[in-house]
C-alpha cells in the first residue's frame, strides 16, 4: 500500500500540470489526459476511513472487454475470415505481443509516435507491436525463410485517438494474410485482392470497393509535378489524408504545410481525381507527362496485368484503379490497396449486395475495412546482408466489422446463443443432487454438452427458465419414479414435449434431437 | 535514426553499470540483462560503412515465435481445452492486454514484482496482465455481475527467470476456467477438478495427480502450530517452494529468514507430510490440535464434501488431499488445488493411463500443468461497496503440455500437415497459367482448399514436389487435351492413379475423394 504522503505530494505536482497545460491552451486531448492522472491520484487517496483503495473500475483508455455475446459474433466473424485463408492454402504462426524497440524503429514514418513502449525495468527495451507485418518480416529473417504463405490473428498496438464508436481502438485485431516469395509479378497480389473479396462478401456487409494504386506509380507522379524527391514520403502522406478530407485542404497541406509550390500541386490534383480499370491504366501509359517516369510505367504495366488477374478470379466488379489512394505506412514499393463498406451505418440483414447498386448515389464510406500492399524491401531491413524476400499482403480490419455485425445483432433483436450446452440434467424433487451429478457424469464422458444447478434443490420453474435465458434445448428430468422405472424424463423446451427415455438410450436420443441444433 | 555520439555516450554508461555489478558480484542474471543491454547498444553502433543499423535479430527474452508446426499442435491443444471447456456449458469473454496499474496492485503478494509495466507516455499508468483472474475479477466487478462461468484463453506476462526448456517463458498463454456465484458449497468446486481431469485425460501426457488442499486448512494449521497471526502469508509462500525444496531447506528459510520458532516449524513440518484422501480429513477432524481451529473443521469438513462429489465424477483415481500444497498467489480463500504430470520427459504416445500405475514408484515430477482454486474476496476488493462475488477457477498451463507435445511429434517423427490443402491445380505444359487461375477459382468459389504454383510455366516435377511435402492429396491436371475434351486429369498423390474426370463433376469428386482426409 502506497504512503498517503507520498500520493499527496504527486497530486499537487499533478495539480500544476494541469494547470500550467491550461494556461498554455494545451489541446484538449492532452488536457484530458493529465487530468484523467489527476482524478486517479485523487481517488486513490480517497477511500473510506478504513483507508481502502478507491479503485477506478475501467479499462484503459481506448480499450475494452468483449461479453459472452460480443465473443460469439467475434468467432464467428473469426471463423469466416480463417476459413477463408485457409481455403487459399496458407499455414499460421504466432509472435510475441512485444519486439524490441530496435525492431520497430524507423518503419512506420510519422506514425512511430502512436508505439507503446514498455517501461524500463532492467533487460531489454520492448514495445507493443504495432501490426504483424513487421513482426512477420523480422520472423522471415531470422528464420532464414525465403517463401511462405501465411496468415496471423492477433491484437495490435496504437496510442491513436480512440474513436470506439466507429470501431478505432488501441489495441485491436488484425487478421492478416501474406505471401512471401520470388514469383511470377502481379499473381499472389491478385490472390490477396480475391480473399478480401471473398471475406468481405460472405460476411453480407453490404456493398462495398477495392481501391487499387501502386507506389511507383504515386512516386512517378511526384516526380513529373516536380515533388523534389526528399518530399516525396511526406507528400505522400498528405494525400492518403484525401479519404477524410477534401482536396483544398490536403492542397493547402502540401503548399502551406509541406512547402509544395502551387504548380506542382495542382498537377498532382488533376490525377489524384483520376479512377477507373484497365482502361485508366492504359490511358495513363500513353500520358504525354506520366510516361516520362519509368518508375510509373512499370507500375502501370503492373496494374495492367493485376486486372487480366482479377478478371480470370472474377472480381473486378469491386476493383477501381484510384489515384488518390496513397496509404501511410513507409515500407510499401509496389501495389497498393484499400476496401471500404460504401453503405453508411447498419444496414438491414435482407440487404443484399444486388439491392446495393441502386443506392450508390447517396451512398457515404464508413471508411475502410482491410488494407495492404506489396513490401519488397522490409525483410531485407532485417537481414544483415540486406537479402531481400518479396512480399505482399493484406490486413482485415475488424473491429469495425465487429461494430457493424454487433449493431446489426441488436437492430435484428437477434437471439446469440452464449453457450452450446445441449441438455441440462434436472430433478423436480429434493434430494437429488446425487442422482443429477451421476447423470451429468455420464453424458460428459460421453462428449454430450451438458449442465446442472449447482443448488440441492434447486426449483424445477428455476431450472426451466435457466434454459428459456440460455437458449438450451433439451432438459433431462429425474424424479423418483423415473430412478425407479430406469428412464429420464426427456423433455424439450420449445414445444415443452416430454417423453420418457430408457437410461441406456439417453445419449443417442440426446445426440439425434441435438444433431442439427 | 540515432545520433551516433548519443549512443557511444550510452555504451560508456553502461559499460560503468555491467564492471560496477560484477565487482559488487550482483547475481549471473542481474550482470547477464545489462551485458546484454550493453551489446545491444553496441549493435546499434555498429553496422556497415552505410551508417545502416545492425539489428539485434530476436525475440525478446522469455519468448518465442510459433512456426506453423507448433501452431498445427498448440491448434490441437486448444481444441481438446476449448471442446471440454464448451461442454461443461461455459461462455467465453476477452479482456485487454493491459490494465489499469492500479487494478493490479495488491493482488499478487511477493510475485508482483514480477508484473511488466508500460512506460509512462502520457496518460494512464498501464501494466501488462499477470494473470487472467485479476481481469476477470475487475470484469465482474465492473459490470456487476454475480454469476457465469466463463473460459478465457489469452497470454499473459511474467518478468520471471525464464527456463524455456522447461516450458517457462515470460510470455505464455493460460486457458481458464471460472465460476462466479452463489452457489451451494463444492459443486462447482468440484466440476474444476473433473475438468482437468477431462483434459488431462484427453491430452494423453501420461499420469498425472491433482492435490488438493484448504487456504483455511493451512491457516488453521498455522494457528495451531503457533504461527503469529502476520507471518501466516509469508510462512504460507515459504511451505508453497515444498514441491521445488526439500523440507530440511523449507524449515530452515521458515526459521533463519522468516524469523519462525524450531517449535513451530517442526509441528508444520509433521502435517505436511501428510496426504490422504477422504480419510485423512475425517482423521484430521479427529486431531486434538487441529480440530481447535474452527477454520481448519471447515476446511476439513469442506475436503470430505469434495470427494462425495469427486465420487459421482468418477475422479478420486488422481486426486489427492495433500497438505503441503500452499500456492502463492494472495487471492484464494478456501480449496486450491495443482495438477502434476508424474511421468518424466517425454513418454511414449502409446504409453496409455493403464500402463502409468506401474512405474509409479520411479516416477518424477515434470511439474504443475493446472491449478487453481477458490477466490471469495477478490471481486470484491474492487467493489466500492465491498460485495463479495464468490469463484473458483482453474487454470490450465499450456506451455508445459505443448513442450511435452512438441518432443513427442519429434520424437515419433510424426508429419505434422500445417495447412489443409485439398487439391494443387497443375499443368504439365506451357502457356496454361490462365486456365489454372480460371479452375482453381471454380474450386475456392464452391469451397474447396485448393492451391495454384505462382509461377507462368511451372515444372510438372516441381508441382508434384510441392504435393509431396505440403501433405496435399489430390492434383487437378490440366492439358491442351484435357481443356479440347472438356475434363481434368485426377491425381491421387499417394497412389499416383490417374483419372479423367469431366469438368462439371470435378467438385463433386474432389469432395467425396477428401471427405475423409
Amino acid at each position: 500500500m502506497e504512503d498517503k504522503a507520498q500520493i499527496q505530494e504527486a497530486i499537487k505536482v499533478q495539480g500544476e500540470v494541469v494547470r500550467k497545460l491550461k494556461s498554455e491552451k494545451a489541446s484538449k486531448e492532452q488536457i484530458d489526459e493529465e487530468v484523467a492522472k489527476l482524478l486517479e491520484l485523487k481517488a486513490r487517496l480517497g477511500g473510506g476511513d478504513d483507508g481502502k483503495h478507491q479503485f477506478v473500475l475501467k479499462t484503459p483508455k481506448g480499450t475494452r472487454d468483449y461479453n459472452p455475446k460480443q465473443m460469439a459474433i467475434r468467432e464467428r466473424v473469426f471463423n469466416t475470415i480463417t476459413r477463408c485463408f485457409k481455403r487459399h492454402g496458407a499455414e499460421t504462426i504466432d509472435t510475441p505481443v512485444f519486439e524490441l524497440k530496435e525492431t520497430l524503429t524507423g518503419k512506420y514514418g510519422e506514425d512511430s509516435k502512436l508505439i507503446y513502449d514498455l517501461k524500463d525495468q532492467g533487460g531489454e527495451l520492448l514495445s507493443l507491436r504495432y501490426d504483424l507485418t513487421v513482426p512477420f518480416a523480422r520472423y522471415l529473417a531470422m528464420n532464414k525463410i525465403t517463401n511462405i504463405k501465411r496468415y496471423h490473428i492477433a491484437k495490435v498496438y496504437r496510442r491513436d485517438n480512440p474513436a470506439m464508436t466507429r470501431g478505432r481502438y488501441r489495441e485491436f485485431y488484425q487478421c492478416d494474410f501474406d505471401i512471401a516469395g520470388q514469383y511470377d509479378a502481379m499473381i499472389p497480389d491478385a490472390e490477396c485482392l480475391k480473399i478480401v473479396h471473398e471475406i468481405l462478401s460472405e460476411l453480407e456487409l453490404g456493398d462495398f470497393r477495392i481501391k487499387v494504386n501502386d507506389r511507383r506509380i504515386l512516386d512517378g507522379m511526384f516526380a513529373v509535378c516536380g515533388v523534389p524527391d526528399d518530399k516525396f514520403r511526406t507528400i505522400c502522406s498528405t494525400v492518403d489524408k484525401l479519404d477524410k478530407l477534401p482536396w483544398q485542404e490536403v492542397r493547402k497541406e502540401m503548399v502551406d504545410e509541406k512547402g509544395l509550390s502551387e504548380e506542382a500541386a495542382d498537377q498532382i490534383g488533376e490525377y489524384v481525381s483520376l479512377h477507373g480499370g484497365m482502361d485508366l491504366a492504359e490511358r495513363l501509359l500513353q500520358d504525354p507527362r506520366m510516361s516520362q517516369s519509368k518508375q510509373a510505367c512499370a507500375g502501370l504495366s503492373d496494374i495492367k496485368l493485376l486486372f487480366s488477374y482479377l478478371q480470370l478470379f472474377q472480381v473486378t466488379d469491386k476493383v477501381v484503379f484510384d489515384l488518390s489512394l496513397a496509404r501511410g505506412l513507409d515500407y510499401y514499393t509496389g501495389v497498393i490497396y484499400e476496401a471500404v463498406l460504401t453503405q453508411a451505418g447498419v444496414a438491414p440483414v435482407a440487404l443484399a449486395s444486388n439491392d446495393a447498386q441502386n443506392g450508390s448515389e447517396e451512398s457515404v464510406s464508413v471508411g475502410s475495412v482491410a488494407g495492404g500492399g506489396r513490401y519488397d524491401g522490409l525483410v531485407g531491413m532485417f537481414d544483415p546482408k540486406n537479402r531481400k524476400v518479396p512480399c505482399v499482403g493484406v490486413s482485415i480490419g475488424i473491429e469495425r466489422i465487429f461494430s457493424i455485425m454487433e449493431q446489426r445483432a441488436e437492430a435484428a433483436a437477434e437471439k446469440v446463443r452464449t453457450t452450446e450446452v445441449q441438455v441440462l440434467v434436472a430433478s423436480a424433487q429434493k434430494n437429488l443432487l446425487e442422482e443429477r451429478l451421476r447423470l451429468v457424469t455420464e453424458l460428459w464422458n460421453a462428449g454430450i454438452k451438458a449442465e446442472v444447478m449447482y443448488k440441492k434443490n434447486p426449483k424445477l420453474l428455476s431450472q426451466l427458465q435457466l434454459c428459456e435465458e440460455m437458449g438450451i434445448p433439451l432438459v433431462a428430468i429425474l424424479g423418483e419414479q423415473e430412478l425407479k422405472d430406469g428412464v429420464v424424463k426427456l423433455r424439450v423446451v420449445v414445444s415443452r414435449e416430454e417423453v420418457d427415455v430408457p437410461r441406456s438410450d439417453l445419449i443417442t436420443e440426446i445426440k439425434r434431437r441435438t444433431s442439427d441444433v
